[in-house]
């Protein structure tokens, strides 16, 4: 294993999944779902996404040994129809029913042009950007948009928790160029920042959160510990951005919203019943493919080149520094903290696995 | 014609679409064409969206008589697909354009449960939220985005313009409550209210604009002069959205972005080749119809209802203020500044026809 410094370990992707493979089978997941999970949250991690990966492991070895989640899940079509869907994912990981999901979207999209598949009985699936991004090989636009699990963000105007983070994302392929990937939640930041922030003992910007009155909160231990809530990003504009989301990965999937939402972090045995959507767009149907993807590099290079503001050294495309991250760290490892490292070794513990080092010194 | 306070009067909607058909008329345009494309732009009013209405009538019937809009159009289904299709707008009025691309997209939905419509060769169309809302009495929800026909925005970081305000607009039909319908600009704002802002001689707040050094923009008389830059709201995320929307409605279906733009203010008869985009989604392909519309009224008043931040009088929904002030101006009129008025009429004289007046009088 690479010691690097302040205790960061660089970790090669394929030993991670290999880990965290056996630490899913550990749960009770069967060896194929184990694989295709574990290679998604790892792939989260190569794209630099470091609160939606391995991060997040403990948590779902936890939900799924409590009963939570359902490890062997038969994920269905509830509904269908040429360019549309509603796949049932049986409350298994919600990794495995978007990647379903996100088939059976594709199909159809190549078969009719365009397909809209909406989920429920879904899980956290980790980083919006993923399913988005599963379009690109198929020569494909991608948009993925997700219920959180926890009421963090008031209506624009309010002090009370009834919207999520509710993540959008939307990959477009490119030729020679990174493809456009833009992967956001609707707050102005995720709660992972927060949570970062108090860990290092730093204050949060102002416009970051509110209290439960309503007022500013900048103190990142407060709130953490009172719950304090996340402000939309642009104001109104995330809200109703969230709000849209809302009903259309939620409601329209017969998912709850509001005041329905089953806290993921409070409550780790009711079915969350996260409800999640993508959208498949086939270029091809549209205009010539090749053509297409010499245009999405003349523009992203004109926006590259263009005058920069004061102080700017460089204007970057969405996605293009996971895309840079992504690179390197296959090449040089996945940097996990000491302390993150300890904790998932534990995970696997409980599962009666093994730590990370064995699969770090097996694969050397 | 109702006098109201500060020269502004109030002109009943049948009135003013009559006179709009007569101008549109006037220009060459056939008479259902004239008619249905009036009917959209006072749509606009009735909305209270004044910057979209008949505020740019003769900003469109200039265009029509320099030949920079074709008056008799031969709207067509360039690509087509069982949830997919590209429409050629042959240069047309954008209203009639997107009305028609709209009914291509329900027809599409209602055979395949979803579609996404393309369109290349339109222009300006008012404002967005008129083509989402086309999906409502179809039991569908709409999206809608579009090029815009300037480059007023920059790059995050970045101090060129190269991107447009690109419109995005999603509606949602709600049971007893008003449907949700999200309208937005992806700049902080849209420039009519750098416009607005100049004529009353207002100074423009900090974030809405950069000079074209990137800095700090806030004289809106020295922004109209010298073209300064529109921020994007929220900064790198509402950047990567208007990104994602030039891609998607003009790319996709090979209608011009960045450099390539067609700049409507300083060029009047070069076409736009306006690209814009519809999505519908039918609700009955994933739940029953009647209880969506429940869910949606029941989160709507949850969210109404929430605990408010000091100072808020009313949280409002997405759409709500629209529809009231639609309800208001049915009833009261479209309350018309006395020197728009003036600027109308004299667009209608300019083609031979009546003064606003004319029909308000045989109206009443």
């Amino acid at each position: 294993m690479n010691a690097a410094a302040s205790g960061t370990l660089a970790v090669p992707a394929p030993a991670l999944v290999a880990f965290a493979v056996a630490t899913l089978e550990g749960c009770g997941l069967p060896p194929p779902d184990a694989a295709r999970t574990a290679g998604l949250i790892v792939e989260a991690d190569l794209f630099g996404i470091d609160t939606h990966g391995v991060f997040r492991l403990p948590a779902y070895v936890k939900r799924l040994r409590d009963g939570g989640i359902n490890t062997t899940p038969s994920i269905g079509i509830l509904r269908d129809r040429p360019a549309a869907a509603l796949v049932d994912g049986d409350n298994g990981m919600g990794h495995l029913v978007m990647a379903r999901a996100a088939e059976i979207g594709i199909a159809k999209a190549k078969a009719t042009g365009a397909a809209w598949i909406g989920v429920r009985m879904s899980n956290h699936a980790g980083p919006a950007a993923l399913y988005a991004r599963m379009a690109l090989p198929h020569d494909m636009i991608g948009l993925y948009m997700a219920m959180g699990n926890a009421n963090h963000m008031p209506p624009h105007g309010g002090a009370e928790g009834l919207l999520c983070t509710n993540p959008l994302a939307v990959a477009v392929p490119a030729g020679a160029e990174p493809p456009v990937v833009l992967d956001m939640a609707t707050t102005t930041v995720a709660f992972g920042k927060v949570k970062a922030a108090a860990e290092r003992g730093e204050t949060l910007p102002e416009g970051w959160m509110v209290d439960h009155d309503g007022s500013p909160l900048t103190d990142a231990v407060r709130a953490m510990r009172e719950g304090g809530l996340l402000l939309p990003f642009g104001g109104y504009k995330g809200y109703a951005l969230s709000l849209i989301i809302s009903l259309l990965a939620g409601t329209l999937n017969a998912a709850p919203v509001g005041r329905d939402i089953v806290d993921w972090y409070k409550d780790e045995t009711t079915p969350t019943n996260t409800g999640q959507a993508l959208l498949f767009i086939d270029i091809g149907s549209f205009c010539d493919v090749a053509v297409f993807k010499r245009q999405v590099d003349a523009f992203v290079r004109d926006i590259r080149g263009s005058r920069r503001a004061p102080g700017v050294e460089r204007i970057w495309l969405p996605g293009e520094q996971s895309h840079d991250r992504r690179r390197t760290r296959e090449r040089e490892g996945i940097p996990l903290p000491a302390a993150l490292i300890a904790k998932l070794d534990a995970t696997a513990a409980s599962v009666g696995r093994p730590p990370i080092a064995a699969y770090q010194e097996s694969a050397a």
